[in-house]
């Protein structure tokens, strides 16, 4: 075999401690796949271990490693934006690859880190920050690479899909979950990424990019959480053959007239990319309203093929550490073709032409604009309390047959305590203006007892 | 940009018109992600069509297509297995590319044909030659490349699983159902590859070797049909909580004592593989019992990453057309680096050190037995008619009881029909040596009106 291609691990945590296991466990596989052989030279780490390997050098000074010549494949897994970014842009000058699951980094740092990463000839690799073990990001950028996509949808927070699916099944209260999830150590101690909404954005400016064609830009997404979401609205959902569940959307629409599939309420519509994240209805028997537990799943639409989905472990030791590796059986490969370049004294590397690192070269980034919340267009779930009054539903059917808004079903429950009746509407694609103002209108009706709760719906067709 | 990229695409029917339709639909996005024109030269066809555009060379001799000077890459989408596989040898000892849709081709001799590209130094692609658009290949090859694959469940043929689902669904019996996929053009005329599960073994032979590193051993796949499954099979399981479905299984066995996770009853289980296609029982509330119609999936399991799961349109012109030019975007990638060699005077491509054929480099195939049918383990669904005595159901419990097998449920219906009851039984995995032999004895009973009927059951857990 050739000679060795030679790993650095910086930070072991579960996922570095992970990526150590994996390859004790599998290096035969990886042998077998690769025709290399595999080792970690290096790890990073703030005090010695001695549960490892004597012949892998450890040292908390995480700059030299990224320097050093004994790697030629920089593993980040110390997570955060600072320290992290300092390294990796040190490995990049020193011409390392990079490998790294850091979702909030790049979905931040990601243009600058990519185009020095583009100028200095090396790759930062990134399935594992995405949906975990669920290899998405090749997915889209190598097996969808000859398709438009149309849009995705994707389950990409398991804390909240834990939440939701136990909110269904069991029927508790979203703050005793949480707990409970705080407790098995699937969401942190501040769980505001998770329930807020902020990690699956991070993700979904990650997919958008490598969807489109487009600059990541995370400061661009819509964002709600699920700390909002009742059980009467979970209940209410599932009775109208809905399941609510926690979703990243992305997607591209033509504007005005175009016709984008998503319904005949779209003449609104402007032109550009929607990326949002927020509770939604999607239909029961949909594989993705299936989905529960920590699981991740993405739904891909995309032309000619239709849709694909994805579905998958998104967080844990084992599945972090499979898709950081299967990151750096990629890069052997790329390794591999530089060896045999040098062997036969090229002047010029190839990297040139490896998968780029958003999907489409640089220069063929496009400025197509992220559209505000008011310009995205969704279905609606709305609950109304109001009076038991004969008139109330004429007059909330009337408010929204004058905005355009069509309603495609209406749940009006017995009156449940002093008179108040909550009605259920779920109504077509609007844009979100339209829906605004309708709001706006129908709580100012006197018959009205309470704000309109909405939850956005979205029939995934 | 650089010079284009010229393809040949050999024969024009659905798949060949969804290649071109494609292209033409989506070439900015090609283009914006290779960096690289993409232009179909050549085409081959039996007679001229004047619905082609003018520019491209329409021709009905193949093999001069396959050496043309004007072509990189060569598409085959002509099926069968004699001059497409002329065609595709001859277009590799002429140096190009190949990119294939023909399942039974590589099946039966993807072998040679494998062995003979990698002595020319080219690749030939097949993403398109199983489970259609789900980038099943990609996935296994490259994304999963880190993990040791423990088994694999793929719903593999569409109509097979149209015609499950409908039986489920609609409450008809399979002939009529089958009638109808031959109308809708889902089945062929000649509908024995679909349901008698051989195109789904020439599939499931492709994902065995790319997941476990061995030849193509089409020959050794046990397969099974669906076309004894009766409506009162369909209707016990869904009572007992199960879904049959038309499934491929790719199983690693390690043997004896060594544990494999499917139970304790495989002691006597051989080390090998299982390569099987058969109606199983899985349970309903597993989101592969709920990938309904013409849709496909494939649920892997590998270490450490555990279950994914991977859904989507398994044929059809978008689909196939999307597969195929997935596969040319990964050459078009090779094709450059290739020119950039060339620019710089190397004396030695880089051929060698792509993603291997099948996964593994050649050298490290392995001679993992394949298991024989009596070898493999599964759980199984018995239905057992007997006169209503009161002494069958204990005569059949201890002939099972005696040969080891655990009963994991038993239903018995009320009698029917003078004096026959079904009995229904579910079975935690066995060996079927020991399967056969109990149910020669439990047929060898007095009170047994008819032959035993089974089908195989999986908890995918």
């Amino acid at each position: 075999m050739s000679k060795s291609i030679k790993l650095a691990i910086l930070g072991l945590g579960t996922v570095g401690t992970g990526v150590i296991n994996l390859i004790s466990d599998n290096l035969d596989e990886l042998k077998r796949r690769s025709g290399r052989d595999i080792v970690i030279t290096e790890v990073g780490t703030r005090r010695q271990r001695d549960d490892i390997d004597p012949n892998i050098i450890q040292n908390s000074d995480l700059m030299a490693i990224a320097a050093s010549d004994n790697v030629d494949i920089v593993i980040e897994v110390i997570g955060g934006t600072t320290l992290a970014k300092d390294v990796i842009m040190h490995a990049i000058k020193n011409g390392k690859h990079v490998v790294t699951a850091n979702k909030a980094l790049l979905a931040e740092h990601g243009n600058e880190i990519f185009a020095f990463a583009e100028a200095n000839n090396v790759h930062v690799a990134y399935e594992a920050a995405v949906a975990g073990g669920i290899p998405i990001i090749k997915v889209m950028r190598e097996a969808l690479a000859a398709n438009k996509i149309e849009w995705l949808a994707g389950i990409i927070n398991g804390t909240g899909n834990f939440i939701m699916t136990e909110m269904r099944d069991k029927g508790r209260p979203f703050a005793d979950i949480l707990s409970e999830a705080q407790a098995l150590g699937y969401a942190e101690a501040d769980p505001t990424f998770d329930v807020e909404g902020i990690d699956a954005a991070h993700k979904l400016a990650l997919l958008a990019s490598i969807a489109f064609g487009i600059p990541l830009q995370f400061d661009k997404v819509y964002c709600e959480g699920i700390t909002g979401i009742t059980l009467q609205d979970v209940n209410y959902a599932e009775e109208l053959g809905y399941r609510i569940k926690h979703l990243g959307f992305a997607v591209r629409r033509e504007g005005n007239g175009s016709g984008d599939g998503q319904g005949n309420q779209d003449n609104n519509g402007a032109a550009g990319i929607e990326l949002r994240v927020h509770p939604t209805l999607i239909p029961q028997n949909a594989l993705l309203a299936n989905v529960n537990g920590v699981k991740n799943a993405v739904l891909v639409n995309s032309h000619p093929l239709g849709q694909t989905l994805y579905c998958g472990d998104g967080a844990g030791a084992g599945a972090t550490a499979s898709a950081v590796m299967a990151d750096v059986m990629d890069l052997v490969r790329i390794l591999s073709n530089k060896d045999s370049n040098e062997q036969s004294n090229s002047q010029q590397n190839n990297h040139g032409h490896h998968v780029p690192h958003l999907a489409f070269i640089p220069e063929q980034l496009a400025d197509t604009p992220i559209l505000r919340a008011e310009q995205m267009i969704t279905g609606y779930y709305l609950r109304v309390h109001a009076y038991d009054n004969p008139g109330v539903l004429a007059d909330i059917t009337r408010i929204l047959s004058d905005a355009g808004i069509n309603i495609d079903a209406i749940l009006q429950k017995p009156a449940h305590k002093l008179g108040q009746v909550p009605v259920i509407i779920l109504t077509l694609p609007v844009v979100e203006s339209q829906m605004n103002l309708a709001i706006e209108k129908i709580e100012k009706l006197e018959t009205i007892t309470d704000k309109v709760v909405r939850i956005r719906l979205d029939e995934l067709a």
